[in-house]
Protein backbone atom coordinates (compact mmCIF):
# COMPACT_ATOMS: atom_id res chain seq x y z
CA UNK A 1 0.00 0.00 0.00
CA UNK A 2 1.10 3.30 -0.68
CA UNK A 3 0.50 6.72 1.33
CA UNK A 4 -0.61 9.80 0.44
CA UNK A 5 1.65 12.73 -0.17
CA UNK A 6 -0.08 16.46 0.51
CA UNK A 7 1.51 19.68 0.74
CA UNK A 8 0.68 22.89 1.85
CA UNK A 9 1.10 26.05 -0.03
CA UNK A 10 0.46 29.95 -0.05
CA UNK A 11 2.24 33.10 0.91
CA UNK A 12 3.57 33.96 4.62
CA UNK A 13 0.88 34.41 7.12
CA UNK A 14 -1.61 32.48 5.36
CA UNK A 15 -2.13 29.96 8.70
CA UNK A 16 -0.42 27.29 6.74
CA UNK A 17 1.23 25.50 10.09
CA UNK A 18 -2.23 25.66 11.63
CA UNK A 19 -4.19 23.75 8.59
CA UNK A 20 -0.82 21.25 8.40
CA UNK A 21 -2.31 20.26 12.12
CA UNK A 22 -5.70 19.35 11.09
CA UNK A 23 -4.83 17.66 8.40
CA UNK A 24 -2.60 15.58 10.75
CA UNK A 25 -5.73 14.94 13.30
CA UNK A 26 -7.82 14.29 10.36
CA UNK A 27 -5.41 11.22 9.32
CA UNK A 28 -4.64 9.91 12.93
CA UNK A 29 -8.33 9.99 13.86
CA UNK A 30 -8.26 7.48 10.82
CA UNK A 31 -6.02 5.16 12.21
CA UNK A 32 -2.97 6.45 9.67
CA UNK A 33 0.24 7.38 11.02
CA UNK A 34 1.56 11.02 9.84
CA UNK A 35 4.79 12.59 8.99
CA UNK A 36 4.49 16.33 8.90
CA UNK A 37 7.47 17.88 7.54
CA UNK A 38 8.70 21.05 5.89
CA UNK A 39 10.87 23.16 2.90
CA UNK A 40 13.86 23.94 3.06
CA UNK A 41 14.56 21.24 5.59
CA UNK A 42 13.18 18.24 6.48
CA UNK A 43 16.31 16.52 6.69
CA UNK A 44 19.74 17.36 8.53
CA UNK A 45 21.21 18.46 5.43
CA UNK A 46 17.91 20.08 4.45
CA UNK A 47 18.03 21.92 7.79
CA UNK A 48 22.34 22.84 7.16
CA UNK A 49 20.95 24.48 3.74
CA UNK A 50 17.49 26.23 4.96
CA UNK A 51 19.87 28.16 7.82
CA UNK A 52 22.30 29.11 4.11
CA UNK A 53 19.00 30.28 2.50
CA UNK A 54 17.16 32.08 5.46
CA UNK A 55 20.07 33.65 6.94
CA UNK A 56 19.21 37.24 6.67
CA UNK A 57 23.04 37.91 6.11
CA UNK A 58 23.11 36.92 2.84
CA UNK A 59 21.73 39.47 0.84
CA UNK A 60 24.26 38.97 -2.01
CA UNK A 61 22.87 35.63 -2.80
CA UNK A 62 22.13 35.41 -6.11
CA UNK A 63 18.56 34.40 -7.73
CA UNK A 64 19.76 30.94 -9.32
CA UNK A 65 21.78 29.68 -6.26
CA UNK A 66 19.02 30.69 -4.29
CA UNK A 67 16.83 28.75 -6.57
CA UNK A 68 19.85 25.47 -6.84
CA UNK A 69 19.74 25.53 -2.58
CA UNK A 70 16.34 25.26 -2.63
CA UNK A 71 16.39 22.21 -5.13
CA UNK A 72 19.01 20.29 -3.07
CA UNK A 73 17.23 20.54 0.21
CA UNK A 74 13.95 19.40 -1.88
CA UNK A 75 16.07 16.36 -3.63
CA UNK A 76 17.54 15.26 -0.14
CA UNK A 77 14.40 15.12 1.67
CA UNK A 78 12.42 13.23 -1.25
CA UNK A 79 14.78 10.73 -1.00
CA UNK A 80 15.75 10.51 2.62
CA UNK A 81 12.36 10.60 3.86
CA UNK A 82 9.39 11.49 1.97
CA UNK A 83 9.41 8.31 -0.97
CA UNK A 84 10.41 5.87 1.58
CA UNK A 85 7.45 6.44 4.29
CA UNK A 86 5.03 7.31 1.40
CA UNK A 87 6.44 3.37 0.32
CA UNK A 88 5.50 2.40 3.75
CA UNK A 89 1.79 3.49 3.52
CA UNK A 90 2.28 7.45 5.69
CA UNK A 91 0.51 10.34 5.28
CA UNK A 92 3.13 12.94 4.31
CA UNK A 93 2.06 16.17 4.72
CA UNK A 94 5.16 19.12 3.91
CA UNK A 95 4.74 22.78 4.59
CA UNK A 96 5.91 24.12 0.48
CA UNK A 97 7.10 22.07 -2.12
CA UNK A 98 8.28 22.60 -5.77
CA UNK A 99 5.17 25.03 -6.50
CA UNK A 100 6.74 26.95 -4.09
CA UNK A 101 10.21 26.95 -6.01
CA UNK A 102 7.87 27.68 -9.19
CA UNK A 103 6.01 30.66 -7.48
CA UNK A 104 8.87 32.32 -5.80
CA UNK A 105 11.92 31.79 -7.83
CA UNK A 106 10.38 31.04 -11.49
CA UNK A 107 7.73 33.71 -11.20
CA UNK A 108 8.97 36.49 -8.19
CA UNK A 109 12.33 36.27 -9.00
CA UNK A 110 11.43 35.91 -12.70
CA UNK A 111 13.71 33.19 -13.41
CA UNK A 112 11.17 30.93 -15.88
CA UNK A 113 11.64 27.76 -17.13
CA UNK A 114 14.69 26.62 -15.35
CA UNK A 115 12.80 26.67 -12.06
CA UNK A 116 11.19 23.40 -13.45
CA UNK A 117 13.82 21.99 -15.11
CA UNK A 118 15.88 21.73 -12.16
CA UNK A 119 13.22 20.53 -9.80
CA UNK A 120 12.51 18.05 -12.00
CA UNK A 121 16.07 16.42 -11.41
CA UNK A 122 15.25 17.19 -7.51
CA UNK A 123 11.58 15.46 -7.13
CA UNK A 124 12.35 12.54 -9.29
CA UNK A 125 8.73 11.96 -10.66
CA UNK A 126 7.25 12.84 -7.55
CA UNK A 127 3.96 14.86 -7.15
CA UNK A 128 1.78 15.62 -4.26
CA UNK A 129 -1.86 13.80 -4.31
CA UNK A 130 -3.74 16.67 -2.93
CA UNK A 131 -2.27 20.41 -2.86
CA UNK A 132 -3.89 23.23 -0.65
CA UNK A 133 -2.92 26.68 -1.52
CA UNK A 134 -3.57 28.98 1.12
CA UNK A 135 -5.19 31.77 -0.79
CA UNK A 136 -4.69 35.00 1.14
CA UNK A 137 -3.34 38.75 -0.68
CA UNK A 138 -0.42 39.59 0.02
CA UNK A 139 -0.82 42.92 2.14
CA UNK A 140 -2.85 40.70 4.41
CA UNK A 141 -0.09 37.93 4.42
CA UNK A 142 2.21 41.06 5.14
CA UNK A 143 0.60 42.33 7.93
CA UNK A 144 0.25 39.06 9.60
CA UNK A 145 3.76 38.26 9.67
CA UNK A 146 4.80 41.49 10.65
CA UNK A 147 2.93 41.42 13.88
CA UNK A 148 4.87 37.75 14.73
CA UNK A 149 8.39 39.73 15.10
CA UNK A 150 11.53 39.79 12.79
CA UNK A 151 11.20 38.37 9.24
CA UNK A 152 13.84 36.28 7.76
CA UNK A 153 15.30 36.94 4.45
CA UNK A 154 12.52 36.10 2.52
CA UNK A 155 9.92 37.48 4.36
CA UNK A 156 11.60 40.53 4.30
CA UNK A 157 11.43 41.24 0.21
CA UNK A 158 9.44 44.26 -1.22
CA UNK A 159 5.43 43.64 -1.81
CA UNK A 160 6.00 43.61 -5.48
CA UNK A 161 8.01 40.45 -4.82
CA UNK A 162 5.00 38.89 -2.81
CA UNK A 163 2.85 40.29 -5.66
CA UNK A 164 4.64 38.24 -7.94
CA UNK A 165 4.35 35.13 -6.40
CA UNK A 166 0.92 35.52 -5.36
CA UNK A 167 0.58 35.65 -9.20
CA UNK A 168 2.87 32.87 -9.93
CA UNK A 169 0.45 30.52 -7.39
CA UNK A 170 -2.55 31.76 -9.29
CA UNK A 171 -0.93 30.41 -12.25
CA UNK A 172 0.03 27.09 -11.35
CA UNK A 173 -3.34 26.46 -9.62
CA UNK A 174 -5.02 27.41 -13.26
CA UNK A 175 -2.74 25.04 -14.69
CA UNK A 176 -3.48 22.06 -12.25
CA UNK A 177 -7.19 22.59 -10.78
CA UNK A 178 -7.37 19.23 -10.18
CA UNK A 179 -4.41 18.78 -8.09
CA UNK A 180 -4.46 22.21 -6.54
CA UNK A 181 -7.17 23.02 -4.30
CA UNK A 182 -7.65 26.89 -3.68
CA UNK A 183 -8.93 27.39 -0.07
CA UNK A 184 -9.88 31.05 1.26
CA UNK A 185 -7.43 32.23 3.97
CA UNK A 186 -9.78 34.85 4.79
CA UNK A 187 -11.99 33.18 6.56
CA UNK A 188 -11.92 31.85 10.32
CA UNK A 189 -9.62 28.88 11.46
CA UNK A 190 -12.51 26.53 12.13
CA UNK A 191 -13.98 27.41 8.61
CA UNK A 192 -10.88 26.64 6.93
CA UNK A 193 -10.39 23.20 8.52
CA UNK A 194 -14.07 22.27 7.38
CA UNK A 195 -13.14 23.43 3.71
CA UNK A 196 -9.87 21.46 3.86
CA UNK A 197 -11.55 18.37 5.18
CA UNK A 198 -14.61 18.69 3.08
CA UNK A 199 -11.60 18.17 -0.10
CA UNK A 200 -10.11 15.30 2.39
CA UNK A 201 -13.21 13.73 2.19
CA UNK A 202 -13.58 13.63 -1.36
CA UNK A 203 -9.49 12.68 -1.50
CA UNK A 204 -10.73 9.24 0.34
CA UNK A 205 -13.60 8.82 -1.97
CA UNK A 206 -11.64 8.72 -5.01
CA UNK B 1 39.26 44.24 -22.14
CA UNK B 2 38.30 41.06 -20.95
CA UNK B 3 40.71 38.73 -18.64
CA UNK B 4 41.61 34.93 -18.71
CA UNK B 5 39.90 32.25 -17.01
CA UNK B 6 42.20 29.33 -16.18
CA UNK B 7 40.86 26.45 -14.33
CA UNK B 8 42.87 23.20 -12.94
CA UNK B 9 41.14 19.75 -12.39
CA UNK B 10 42.11 16.43 -11.18
CA UNK B 11 42.04 13.93 -8.56
CA UNK B 12 43.24 15.04 -5.44
CA UNK B 13 46.85 14.64 -4.59
CA UNK B 14 48.24 15.74 -8.16
CA UNK B 15 49.12 18.92 -6.85
CA UNK B 16 47.04 21.23 -8.01
CA UNK B 17 47.35 23.49 -5.43
CA UNK B 18 51.28 24.27 -5.93
CA UNK B 19 50.99 25.09 -9.61
CA UNK B 20 48.19 27.23 -8.81
CA UNK B 21 50.42 29.33 -7.18
CA UNK B 22 52.84 28.97 -10.09
CA UNK B 23 50.25 30.05 -12.72
CA UNK B 24 49.91 33.13 -10.19
CA UNK B 25 53.41 33.83 -10.82
CA UNK B 26 53.64 33.79 -14.33
CA UNK B 27 50.62 36.52 -14.80
CA UNK B 28 52.10 38.60 -12.05
CA UNK B 29 55.34 39.14 -13.60
CA UNK B 30 53.29 39.99 -16.77
CA UNK B 31 52.12 42.53 -14.65
CA UNK B 32 48.34 41.45 -14.21
CA UNK B 33 46.10 41.00 -11.62
CA UNK B 34 45.26 37.45 -10.28
CA UNK B 35 42.61 36.23 -8.32
CA UNK B 36 42.78 32.72 -7.45
CA UNK B 37 39.74 30.78 -6.03
CA UNK B 38 38.32 27.19 -5.37
CA UNK B 39 35.28 25.01 -5.78
CA UNK B 40 32.89 24.50 -3.84
CA UNK B 41 33.36 28.09 -2.29
CA UNK B 42 35.01 31.13 -2.95
CA UNK B 43 32.19 33.22 -1.79
CA UNK B 44 30.94 33.60 1.27
CA UNK B 45 27.63 32.17 0.33
CA UNK B 46 29.82 29.05 -0.97
CA UNK B 47 31.80 28.31 1.66
CA UNK B 48 28.95 27.73 4.04
CA UNK B 49 27.77 25.25 0.72
CA UNK B 50 31.16 24.23 0.93
CA UNK B 51 30.67 23.00 4.84
CA UNK B 52 28.16 21.38 3.86
CA UNK B 53 29.23 18.88 1.57
CA UNK B 54 32.86 18.41 3.25
CA UNK B 55 31.37 17.91 6.67
CA UNK B 56 32.44 14.23 6.86
CA UNK B 57 29.59 13.77 9.01
CA UNK B 58 26.91 13.66 6.40
CA UNK B 59 27.22 10.42 4.95
CA UNK B 60 24.07 10.05 4.30
CA UNK B 61 24.41 13.07 1.84
CA UNK B 62 22.13 11.68 -1.60
CA UNK B 63 23.93 11.78 -4.51
CA UNK B 64 21.81 14.13 -6.67
CA UNK B 65 22.23 16.41 -3.74
CA UNK B 66 25.60 16.66 -3.51
CA UNK B 67 25.24 17.42 -7.11
CA UNK B 68 23.31 20.58 -7.08
CA UNK B 69 24.96 22.06 -3.80
CA UNK B 70 27.86 21.55 -5.87
CA UNK B 71 26.04 23.61 -8.80
CA UNK B 72 24.76 26.05 -6.21
CA UNK B 73 27.75 27.59 -5.13
CA UNK B 74 28.80 27.42 -8.88
CA UNK B 75 26.32 29.75 -9.52
CA UNK B 76 27.16 31.82 -6.66
CA UNK B 77 30.98 31.84 -7.62
CA UNK B 78 29.96 32.90 -11.53
CA UNK B 79 28.09 35.64 -10.97
CA UNK B 80 29.36 37.39 -7.23
CA UNK B 81 33.44 36.74 -8.41
CA UNK B 82 34.44 35.54 -11.63
CA UNK B 83 32.37 36.96 -14.24
CA UNK B 84 33.02 40.55 -12.43
CA UNK B 85 36.30 40.24 -12.22
CA UNK B 86 36.80 39.05 -16.05
CA UNK B 87 35.24 41.56 -16.95
CA UNK B 88 37.59 43.66 -15.22
CA UNK B 89 40.64 42.30 -17.34
CA UNK B 90 41.85 40.54 -14.31
CA UNK B 91 43.19 36.30 -14.58
CA UNK B 92 41.10 34.28 -12.66
CA UNK B 93 42.48 30.58 -11.95
CA UNK B 94 39.92 28.15 -10.27
CA UNK B 95 40.64 25.15 -8.39
CA UNK B 96 37.99 22.77 -9.92
CA UNK B 97 35.21 23.91 -11.91
CA UNK B 98 32.15 22.07 -13.91
CA UNK B 99 34.73 19.31 -15.24
CA UNK B 100 34.81 18.17 -11.92
CA UNK B 101 30.77 18.29 -11.17
CA UNK B 102 31.01 15.76 -14.71
CA UNK B 103 33.93 13.90 -13.91
CA UNK B 104 32.86 13.46 -10.13
CA UNK B 105 29.43 13.65 -10.20
CA UNK B 106 28.73 12.77 -13.68
CA UNK B 107 30.49 9.44 -14.23
CA UNK B 108 31.60 8.48 -10.66
CA UNK B 109 28.58 8.81 -9.33
CA UNK B 110 26.89 7.85 -12.20
CA UNK B 111 24.18 10.71 -12.52
CA UNK B 112 24.64 11.17 -16.11
CA UNK B 113 23.47 13.65 -18.16
CA UNK B 114 21.77 15.37 -15.57
CA UNK B 115 24.84 17.22 -14.35
CA UNK B 116 25.61 19.07 -17.36
CA UNK B 117 22.26 19.97 -17.38
CA UNK B 118 21.98 21.59 -14.43
CA UNK B 119 25.29 23.21 -14.29
CA UNK B 120 24.48 24.80 -17.54
CA UNK B 121 22.21 26.59 -15.67
CA UNK B 122 25.08 27.59 -13.42
CA UNK B 123 27.68 28.62 -15.13
CA UNK B 124 25.42 30.71 -17.35
CA UNK B 125 27.63 30.04 -20.87
CA UNK B 126 31.15 30.51 -18.99
CA UNK B 127 33.73 28.46 -20.30
CA UNK B 128 37.29 28.59 -19.32
CA UNK B 129 39.88 29.90 -21.53
CA UNK B 130 42.53 27.11 -20.32
CA UNK B 131 41.72 23.98 -18.34
CA UNK B 132 44.57 21.92 -16.84
CA UNK B 133 43.90 18.69 -16.22
CA UNK B 134 46.44 17.30 -13.13
CA UNK B 135 46.71 13.45 -14.76
CA UNK B 136 47.75 11.26 -12.06
CA UNK B 137 46.39 7.22 -11.79
CA UNK B 138 44.33 7.18 -8.50
CA UNK B 139 46.11 4.62 -6.49
CA UNK B 140 49.14 6.86 -6.43
CA UNK B 141 47.02 10.32 -5.67
CA UNK B 142 45.46 8.24 -2.94
CA UNK B 143 48.66 7.36 -1.04
CA UNK B 144 49.75 11.58 -1.32
CA UNK B 145 46.31 12.18 0.23
CA UNK B 146 46.74 10.23 3.03
CA UNK B 147 50.61 10.77 4.32
CA UNK B 148 48.63 14.53 4.75
CA UNK B 149 45.93 13.29 7.39
CA UNK B 150 42.62 12.97 8.02
CA UNK B 151 40.33 12.83 4.44
CA UNK B 152 37.36 14.61 4.09
CA UNK B 153 34.33 13.29 3.39
CA UNK B 154 34.85 13.22 -0.83
CA UNK B 155 38.45 12.20 -0.30
CA UNK B 156 37.59 9.24 1.81
CA UNK B 157 35.48 7.76 -1.33
CA UNK B 158 36.24 4.16 -1.93
CA UNK B 159 39.16 3.42 -4.85
CA UNK B 160 36.98 2.36 -7.57
CA UNK B 161 35.04 5.62 -7.05
CA UNK B 162 38.21 7.53 -7.98
CA UNK B 163 38.97 5.43 -11.09
CA UNK B 164 35.67 5.83 -12.22
CA UNK B 165 36.04 10.21 -11.49
CA UNK B 166 39.75 9.25 -13.55
CA UNK B 167 38.13 7.75 -16.65
CA UNK B 168 35.77 10.68 -16.56
CA UNK B 169 38.27 13.85 -16.61
CA UNK B 170 40.09 10.91 -19.64
CA UNK B 171 36.80 11.33 -21.30
CA UNK B 172 36.22 15.12 -20.74
CA UNK B 173 40.29 15.74 -22.37
CA UNK B 174 39.05 13.36 -25.79
CA UNK B 175 36.01 15.38 -26.00
CA UNK B 176 37.85 19.05 -25.78
CA UNK B 177 41.56 18.17 -26.50
CA UNK B 178 41.91 22.34 -27.17
CA UNK B 179 40.86 23.64 -24.13
CA UNK B 180 42.15 20.95 -21.67
CA UNK B 181 45.32 20.13 -21.47
CA UNK B 182 46.87 17.23 -20.16
CA UNK B 183 49.63 17.14 -17.62
CA UNK B 184 51.61 14.46 -16.32
CA UNK B 185 51.22 15.03 -12.75
CA UNK B 186 54.20 12.25 -11.94
CA UNK B 187 56.57 14.78 -12.92
CA UNK B 188 58.70 16.90 -10.36
CA UNK B 189 56.91 20.30 -9.62
CA UNK B 190 59.65 21.89 -11.53
CA UNK B 191 59.07 20.27 -15.06
CA UNK B 192 55.17 20.27 -14.43
CA UNK B 193 55.59 24.04 -14.19
CA UNK B 194 57.23 23.83 -17.67
CA UNK B 195 55.15 22.26 -18.87
CA UNK B 196 52.76 24.58 -17.79
CA UNK B 197 54.34 27.53 -19.27
CA UNK B 198 54.49 26.48 -22.56
CA UNK B 199 50.96 26.22 -22.41
CA UNK B 200 50.20 29.44 -21.20
CA UNK B 201 53.56 31.13 -23.63
CA UNK B 202 50.90 29.27 -26.63
CA UNK B 203 47.39 30.95 -25.35
CA UNK B 204 49.39 34.54 -25.38
CA UNK B 205 50.42 33.94 -28.40
CA UNK B 206 46.96 33.10 -30.05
Amino acid sequence: MSGLFITMEGGDGAGKSTQIENIKKYYEARGYECICTREPGGTPVGEMLRNVLLDAANTDMDDVTEMMIFAASRSQHVRELIKPALAEGKIVICDRFKDSSVAYQGVGRGLGDIVEMVNDVAVEGLVPDITFWMDLDPETGRARVEKNGEPDRMESEKLDFHSRVYEGYRGLQEKYPERIKRIDATKSIEEIKEDIYAELDKLTDR
